[in-house]
């Protein structure tokens, strides 16, 4: 157990995970749904890391901090987020977080990097393996853990191991890009191979050193993107970092595997033999969820008549498949997909020709998470709009006003109080306030528990864009973010 | 034109179309649903036979004379509509029409029986048809129109015809009941058949005759059960009739095909040859839909990828079909619906099901139709419920109070006068009020458009039963409404 306390997880946490949709969106990715039990994959993989050692890191989308810093929340110890302006793929993800272990002067820490949508019950197995892989690491290897193969999957690429090493690993033969279904059994027959499940361990200076001799333009970028980290503004929350936007776009984009680890003459690996799901497509998901006898899979109100090899995921309201098969009909609240089985891999296609057709749900939610809690908008009419609003405990919306529109506000749970023009009161249950147009308001959740309302907006224009912020606890005054929690 | 004027249509309208869940339910039947082109088949019906003459009955079932009430708005001229207080199908609600044809003092009225549900597009063939019955009705038979066969249908039952009478029309020889696939073939190919419609033309006092002969039992508590009708109270409006619901509940339970269409010697039929559905089942709502290429049939906001002879019904949010065939997928507020082709038979069963297990959306509608207008209920929570309501110009809901609950009313479109214990007042949109909870209210519309209002309940308990009515327009304050409009 001597290893754990000198590695640093580093979660990536940047997957858009159009591949669960409508479940998972680009606004709120699949690692943030809760799936499995009401925890979400980012959750859980963040409780399976953060034992191994006293650092932690996260590198997610600036879009996504306020979900992430939810997420840390779950877990003891502090973290260090990166907020990545742009998506640049793995190698520049890797390659910020080695870069700040060296900023925070520990070039030699042990990186494990995670992502932070796949699905591993076993935690302590899977600290297990990555202890085998310490040596290695140590050593000036990179380490891979490749997953023992079930099956002849299409759906992965392959590792191809050689001889064992004298740290204990085992040699990487070479990176096998996702197979045909031949290609794939024969892989499977020749018990040399593992799948490809993007989880890599080594010291922050190897990687670095393997970027500058395989990937200098990706390292370059990110040395000259990456400023000197931020102290964080209060006592708790995460280390906010966040490289500079214009020399971080113009990174390039690509794979660690293709930047680096093909390349690459010293990457060892280590097989894990526990159970492991990657989630990557929907009937990954179905697979989590018990079979019952006609090998329906059933969560929620869903209802299987005379069907078969069905997976209904159906939270909200009764949902009937009669007489399918091999279908997989995922409902949301404001989106509906039903798709064959054997077309899974395509709901990203779909979703990207939703996306040009301007649907909305194509790429955000109707439940919109923001840092100071969400909003759900449950009805629209042609000059007026209602929501259901939830704030945290002690969290505060901006003081703002709009020009186009007056709120009605009722509280239905807990305590709220509202700043309107020049006076401040406390709204409790059932009581209610009018904000008239153009007047500037506040709204903030002092109590101890979560403050809901509902909001009756009415006005000849609804959009979002209409408010004019003009103070913000989260930084949103200005075109860019503060970093403040 | 001749005959039109001496025709007496009696639309039956007492069906609870199962078979079209979730769309249709018990509270709210297929006849009522807004199916063709925002018209429902009740409707269109009532268009279609209005021209035939001056008189006009409907039998529906007393929790739906409010819906009948507005579908007969949009037609002209006065009608009587018979409120069954139970259902006791066809045979029963023929001969209450029968027996007040003959307490109107028209006892050798030609009534013609149509089903409220049927989609019969060509108006002027139908009445042409009707036209060529008259003859034989007015002889003394009764007149059966008969769909002309385009398939082998095993979904209806067949009539078969035999010599041409002198009366122009043709005798039936017997009717058929649905038969097997290749019973079905053989009787299309003997061209001697016809599809059973339900719809029969015959004088009141022949079909009270033939009850008279075949099932007195059902005439005797027919006429035991109907009252000397009422006048109406308003000078514009249907006259309502209500039957006993002692008497009428003990009458026994038939169609009128069983209890006398077999038995009665005097049955002519006339070939209907103008397009026709029952629109009885899934499959047949999809046929009224044009299909695409792929044979795919998509209303509202469906899309269909990789997908064949795939239907779907999505008028309220994006529905995506993924690599899917042979397909009824059916999105409603509350309730889904995705079934194999195969199975659109099987939908009743499954509503059965639902039923048993005491699920709400087997039964009613989020959206409720009120005689005031409707309520729809957009959001609910632990101690707190929203609902969108609107009030048609002119109603108005009863004088109420609730023991358990307050409501915070906001009008987002419209006029609204409100009293609220002593003091009546107007709100117009964007205005709001509170009702807290004991306090004696009443909405109404004094507009002359339609009022919206969102209201927010907040209370311990929030059931529909917690309202006290001391007033009411809809005769809702006695335990049996009051036939008033």
């Amino acid at each position: 157990m001597l290893h754990r306390n000198i590695i640093t997880p580093v979660v990536l946490c940047g997957g858009s995970g159009t591949r669960l949709w409508p479940l998972s969106r680009k606004s709120f990715p699949k690692q943030f749904v809760p799936l499995i039990n009401g925890k979400s994959l980012l959750q859980l993989t963040l409780e399976r890391v953060r034992p191994l050692g006293p650092g932690l890191m996260v590198v997610t989308a600036e879009a996504h901090r306020f979900m992430v810093a939810d997420a840390l929340q779950t877990v003891p110890g502090s973290a260090q987020v990166i907020l990545e302006p742009v998506a640049r793929n793995t190698a520049a993800a890797m390659a910020l977080a080695a870069l700040l272990a060296e900023q925070n002067g520990q070039p030699e820490a042990l990186l494990l990097f995670c992502p932070s949508d796949h699905h591993i019950p076993d935690a302590a197995a899977f600290a297990r393996t990555v202890e085998q892989g310490v040596p290695a690491a140590e050593g000036g290897a990179i380490v891979t853990f490749g997953i023992v193969p079930s099956s002849p999957s299409t759906a992965y690429g392959y590792i191809q191991h050689g001889a064992r090493r004298a740290d204990g690993a085992q040699q990487v033969e070479r990176f096998i890009e996702k197979p045909g279904a031949d290609h794939a059994l024969q892989l499977l027959l020749s018990g040399e191979v593992l799948w490809n499940a993007g989880i890599f361990l080594c010291r922050a200076s190897t990687l670095l050193r393997a970027l500058q001799q395989h990937a200098p333009d990706i390292l370059a970028s990110c040395r000259e993107a990456l400023p000197a980290p931020l102290a964080s503004t209060e006592a708790t929350g995460p280390q906010y970092v966040t490289p500079l936007p214009g020399a971080f776009a113009a990174c390039r984009s690509q794979s660690i595997d293709y930047a680096v680890m093909e390349h690459h003459a010293n990457v060892a690996v280590v097989p894990y033999t526990g159970a492991w799901s990657d989630v990557g497509s929907w009937n990954a998901v179905a697979e989590l969820t018990p079979a019952d006898a006609q090998s329906n899979r059933i969560e929620g109100q869903g209802h299987a008549h005379l069907s078969h090899d069905t997976y209904i995921h159906a939270p909200h309201r009764p949902v009937v498949a009669l007489g399918t098969k091999n279908l997989l009909i995922i409902d949301t609240p404001d989106a509906l997909l039903v798709a064959h089985r054997d077309c899974a891999e395509q709901v990203k296609d779909v979703v990207a020709q939703l996306e040009s057709q301007q649907c909305a749900q194509a790429v955000i939610h109707r439940k919109v998470a923001r840092p100071w809690g969400w909003y759900d908008s449950i009805d629209l009419g042609e000059r007026f709009q209602v929501k259901r609003i939830g704030v945290k405990p002690g969290a505060s919306l901006s003081l703002q006003k709009h020009h186009h529109r007056a709120e009605h506000w009722i509280v239905v749970k807990g305590t709220a109080e509202v700043t309107r023009g020049s006076e401040t009161f406390l709204l409790s249950e059932n009581q209610s306030t009018y904000i008239p147009i153009g007047e500037v308001h506040r709204l903030r959740n002092p109590g101890r528990l979560e403050l809901e309302m509902i909001e009756v907006q009415s006005g000849s224009y609804l959009g979002e864009d209409d408010i004019v912020r003009l103070e913000d606890t989260y930084g949103r005054v200005t075109p860019h973010p503060v970093p403040t929690p």
